[in-house]
Formats: structure tokens, sequence, C-alpha cells
């Protein structure tokens, strides 16, 4: 008779329009495997592997787990608890009780760290402990992308091209869109895939890994509005000064943090104040990474994929490791998933590259365009505008 | 031999996601007559009829015609030009020099007093303005709904459906959602669509058309987060106090405008400040009106009709009326258009009935909800939730 032991997969951190699909994929390679018993899931992110709050997966039906490709937020919850050293020793034996052999974290750099963690915690007593990647951001270093970012490429991407088209059939004032991404510039990079033509919109954009400099943005804004009217510029909510503080003054401090308020309100204001020219900002948020119907279809394959490989992965008995997914070099984009120890992914954050940046720092390069346009597929509609043929 | 005459189309104002199908429509149309020769598309809004701007549209090829379905903002152009009185005077001449005898308006309010204005001048020459109604705030007097709402509509409701499954997964948070609608709260009440189950978002919506009572909302939020830890709040851009001001101090004063920061960012500080509560806030902004992938499928088929009965209105020589969209009384949803005299329609501007908001002035009722549904059809996805089981 095979001994069967249970999974535990868990959330970490904030969703993306893909987690869902990877737990799609954990869910279905665990039920082909004659070695996995239950399959719980840690309803509500770390803190509920404490709690012992676990709920068995295994038996939903397939009409039900076809809605986890289609839904956003994270199906089982998720957390942004911090746990401490006791909280960790107490892991093993809440895994023990539970027959768990098999636990898979989901999540960004800081579900990572708690994956390296809890592996160390757990060496020797034949638990084993995966990661899967997840982050809109795409700040998880040394792989080539992680699941999640696709989808908020292709959204902003989608949404520039959609509110250019907009502000291009009237052109009367400047449009500041805030994309998320506080110290990382991918997602605000992306709206750059919105251009079919030259003199599409983005017409300007701004990256945290660039000092924003006022009078370049300014100088910049007034030359495309005197020749266009209409100039759409793309921001990252995480914009710092030289200072390296955020653009945006300080509104309100409380105990534990300061508040700013909006980059793309602030520089819309100043567009205003300093020009006299109109404008207006859209800030569209969480919607970024909740929309559905702007999913990439690449990333949702890539986000099964992954969940399914960090099952073969624990099974085969691989502990402290993350699932990567590496490009293969060629003319046609492909990926190939491998195993990397997680202190090796921790060693930085991952930043956008110099050589995706134009010289001025108001632009991504041809680099960039090549390397992101595959992940979201040929998504951007076409359009048709008259006004160009007059 | 017949007598052939052109036929112009013009847009005004902000675009809808639909206002191309409504183009679509007229086009379609218009190639069915032996009696209209070119069809000429304004390139600029009313503007481009002074300056002669015209472009044929009537060789246009099926495959970029439909293009126009799937086009946000206006193919033609649109403006916010304000006419003056010789303007219109000078308008018999240019439509008689370019043999223009049917004119088409396509717009809300403004662009209804435009074409209004238009068809008194034009009366007695031989040629005949009819009006397209357009609005995604849903304003326009007298008729059921205009083409523009529903898709507006559509994307609040999703848009907030998708946000509140993201915030009810790591409930951490209260969210604002700012939707478009200076006076009235057609598309912010739309957000209500995006419940299927009690306790799913919006939790609470704000309306224009009540007075903004700061410490009533603080208090409902409060009470929410702490029993629901994720709060949804969606907010029209236009909210006012009791003196009839926008509920945001001025920012900023120029020569021809106040401008005010956002209503959205300002609450969601006001929750941070008050109650200590984190907080953040959401502007989709123009992508409301320009999504493509959130068009409700009702709107644009009856945007294309419309945009045809405008054309057959013309042909069957009517002037100064609108085309109308009733509703049909039924259990099925089901519309008759009409033709309504402009001057009816500019006696006032539309704003939610008193039945359709609840008593405490932070909801909708479900006579808006059954009123409203019909428009998006049934685009809600439907999403799964463990945590839910658990």
């Amino acid at each position: 008779m095979i001994m069967k032991n249970n999974l535990l997969i868990v959330h970490g951190g904030g969703p993306t329009a893909v987690i869902n699909s990877s737990l799609y994929g954990v869910i279905t390679e665990a039920l082909k495997s004659d070695r996995i018993d239950k399959i719980y899931g840690a309803i509500g992110g770390s803190e509920a592997i404490l709690k012992e709050k676990f709920l068995d997966l295994s038996k939903t039906g397939k009409d039900k787990l076809d809605l986890l490709l289609a839904t956003p937020g994270s199906a089982i919850g998720s957390s942004r608890y911090a746990l401490e050293q006791k909280d960790y020793e107490r892991m093993v034996d809440i895994f023990k009780r539970n027959n768990i052999k098999y636990v898979l974290f989901n999540g960004g750099n800081g579900t990572m760290d708690t994956c390296g963690r809890v592996s160390k915690i757990c060496k020797g007593d034949d638990i084993y402990v995966v990661g899967i990647p997840k982050t809109i951001d795409n700040d998880i270093s040394i792989i080539d992308h992680a699941p999640g970012y696709a989808s908020a490429a292709n959204f902003i991407a989608v949404t520039t091209a959609e509110i250019g088209q907009d502000v291009k059939s009237l052109p009367i004032h400047v449009c500041v869109i805030e994309a998320m991404g506080r110290n990382a510039g991918w997602i605000t990079a992306a709206s750059a895939l919105a251009r079919k033509n030259k003199k599409d919109a983005p017409h300007l954009i701004y990256l945290p890994e660039r000092i924003f400099d006022e009078e370049e943005f300014l100088e910049d804004v007034k030359a495309l509005y005197d020749e266009l009217g209409g100039v759409v510029v793309a921001v990252s909510e995480g914009l710092k000064n030289k200072e390296g503080e955020s653009i945006v003054p300080p509104i309100f401090k409380s105990d534990r943090a300061v508040y700013y308020g909006d980059v793309s309100s602030h520089l819309a204001n100043l567009v205003v104040k300093r020009l006299g020219i109109k404008a207006r900002n859209e800030k569209p948020g969480i919607s970024g990474r909740a929309s559905i119907a702007l999913q990439s279809s690449v990333d949702r394959e890539e986000a099964i994929l992954v969940g399914a490989e960090a099952v073969k992965a624990v099974l085969e008995q691989n502990t402290g490791v993350m699932v990567a997914i590496n490009r293969v070099l060629g003319d046609k984009y492909q990926i190939k998933t491998g195993l990397l120890p997680i202190e090796e992914v921790m060693l930085h954050e991952r930043i956008l590259p110099d050589e995706f940046i134009n010289e001025r720092g108001n632009d991504v390069t041809q680099e960039f365009i090549d390397w992101c346009k595959p992940l979201i597929g040929d998504k951007i509609n076409t359009f048709i505008s008259f006004k160009d043929i007059q």
C-alpha cells in the first residue's frame, strides 16, 4: 500500500489576475498523484498555518475548479502577517499533526523569504517546501518574469491604448495615468506596448528607476502639447526626487506610516498650475491586477504550469527551492521551467535594467518592447481613426 | 433621375465606448439609400462645420467599418467648441455649398442644444437636422437611457466586482472607487450590479443627488470595517456638501476655473486620518468610457440602431428632433425607438429619481437594479471563493 500524505498550499501578499490559475495548476496536478491524500488550502495566508485553518480542496468539482481561471483575488485568501521566530518553530508540529508532507508557498519576495525559512525549519523532518513565484511588480530576481506580471502589463497596455484613442479624438488636455509598482517600473514600462504607430499614446513614460525632474517633465509635456493637443503620460506610483523621497509632499503622518497623495494627481495639478493646460489623472489601481477581461492568456498558461511544476517538485522531494521561468533564446517565444535555490532568489530586488530605459528617462527602449511583447500576446486592438486620414 | 444629396454627421462632447457604433449605424444605413451621395464626417466636431473639414466616408471598406464597433474615442473627432450666433448664421451657406441636405448631430445635452439651433436656422431651406443621443452620464431627459451609458455602467459593475474579490481575499483596507458623473449618479449607482451575494462589494454607494455627510460616511465605513475587514465604497466624482460645494477643498484657482482634488483620494485620506484604518483610492477615469472589453453588447446594438434610425428620419424629412429610446413595459427587456422634439429634451437634466436611492443615501434600491440590469446583460462573472466555504 502506498503511503499517502497531505499537501498544503499557502498564498501570500497581494493577489494577481492569475494567482488562482496557479492554484488550479496545483490542484489538478496533485489530483493525479496517488501519494497525495488531501489538498489543503491555508485559508488566509501564512497566518492560517498557525491557526490550522485548512480546507480540503481535493473534492472540488471540475466546474468549480474552472472558475478559478477567471476569479480575481485569492480564492483561498492571503495575508500580510509578519511571522516571528516562535511562529516558525511551531510549524513542524502543526504539519506533522495534520499529516502534511508537502508545502507550497505562492507569492513574491516576502513570501519567498517565508518559504525559505519554513523549508529550513522542516529540514530532516521529511517535509518538503517549494515556492511558486507570483508578483504583478515583476521584482523577483533571476527569473525572466513572474506569473501575474504579464496580465498587469496587458492591462496597462490596453488601457493606455484606449485612453490614448479617447484623448486623440478630443485633444484638449494632458492625461496622466498612474500604474502600480513602487520600486520597479515594469508595469509602467508596459504602457509602451499600447503604441501601434509613432505619436500614439503613451507620449511620455516616467519610471522609479530614474530620478524625477519636475522641470524636464514640464518641458516635455509642453512641447508635446504644442504639437499634438492631447498628451498621455504614464507614471509609476513610486516616482522619487533626487533626495530619494516621493515627489508628492506627505499629506498625513500616523504613528505607523507616512501617507502621500497620488503621483498622477500631483502631476496633473502641476501641469494646470505651471503650464495653464487642462489636465486630468487616472489611477486604475487594484483593477490592474484584478481584470479578468484583460488577463494575458500567456500569463494564465504559465501560472497553471508553475503550479503544476511545484507539485512535481515536492513529490520529487525537492525543498527550499522556487519554480523558475526561464526564457529559451530564439526567434519564437518559448519558456522552460526550472528550480532555483530560494537563497539565490532573495539576494536582490529586480528593477528595470538600464538598457530598457531611454537616455532622457522619459521612455523605454525597443529592447524592452521586444522583451515584453510576447508576454501579452497580440491583445492590443487595432483602432480606426478617420481623423488621421484627413 | 433621382436627385442625390450629401449627408453630414457631427460628433460633439466627450466620447463613449459606442459612439463609433452609432457612426457605423449611420454609414451602413446611408449606404442603402439611393438619395444619398457622399457621407461626410465632420472631422473635429461642430467646429469642423465652420472650417468645412469634411471627409467622405462612403467609400470605407467593410473591414474598416467593422473596426468602428471596437474603436474607443470618436473616429471622426469631436469638440467642446462653443458656437456663437454668427457661427450658426454661416451654416446654411456652408451646407448648400457642399450639397448637404441631411445633417446629424451625435451627442449629449450640449450637442442637442446645438442640434436644435441648427435645425431652426435651416428651416425652410430643405435641410433636415436630427439628433442622435449619446452620453455616459445618462443625463438626457425623457428617454429611458442614452447609448454610451450601458457600457459605462457595465465597466463600473465589472470593475467593482473584481476589486471586491481582491479586497475580500486580503481584507485589510477600505477601497474607495470614484466614478464619472458630476451631477447625476447613474454610473456610480451601476456599481451595485457588481453584487451577486449579500455582503459583496460595493458595500456603500454615495451619489451626487444626496448631500454628502462626512460623519455618516465615517460611521458607515467603521461599522462595515469592523464586520468585514475589507470595505469597498463607490462614490461619484461630483459629491457635494450641504452648501452645494464639492466635498474636496479647492486646490487651485485659475482665471477660468477652480480645480479640486479627487473625491476618492479625499475620502480615503479621511478614513486614514479619522478612523486610523488603511485606505486606498481608485479612479479608473476615462477608461470607464473607453473600454472595449467591457462594452455592453446591448449598448452596442442600440447605438447602431439609433444611428440608422436617424438616417431614416432625415430621409423622411424630419427635423429638429432626436431619436429616442423608449422601454416597452413587460417581463422581457425590449425597446422601441421614436422621435422627440429637441425642445422637449432640453427642458431639464435627468438625475436619479428618489425611488432609486435608499433612505440613508448610502445605497441604491432594488428598483434601480431592476431598471439597470437588462442594459448590461449578464456580464458579471461568477467567482469562486473557498474562503466563503470555510
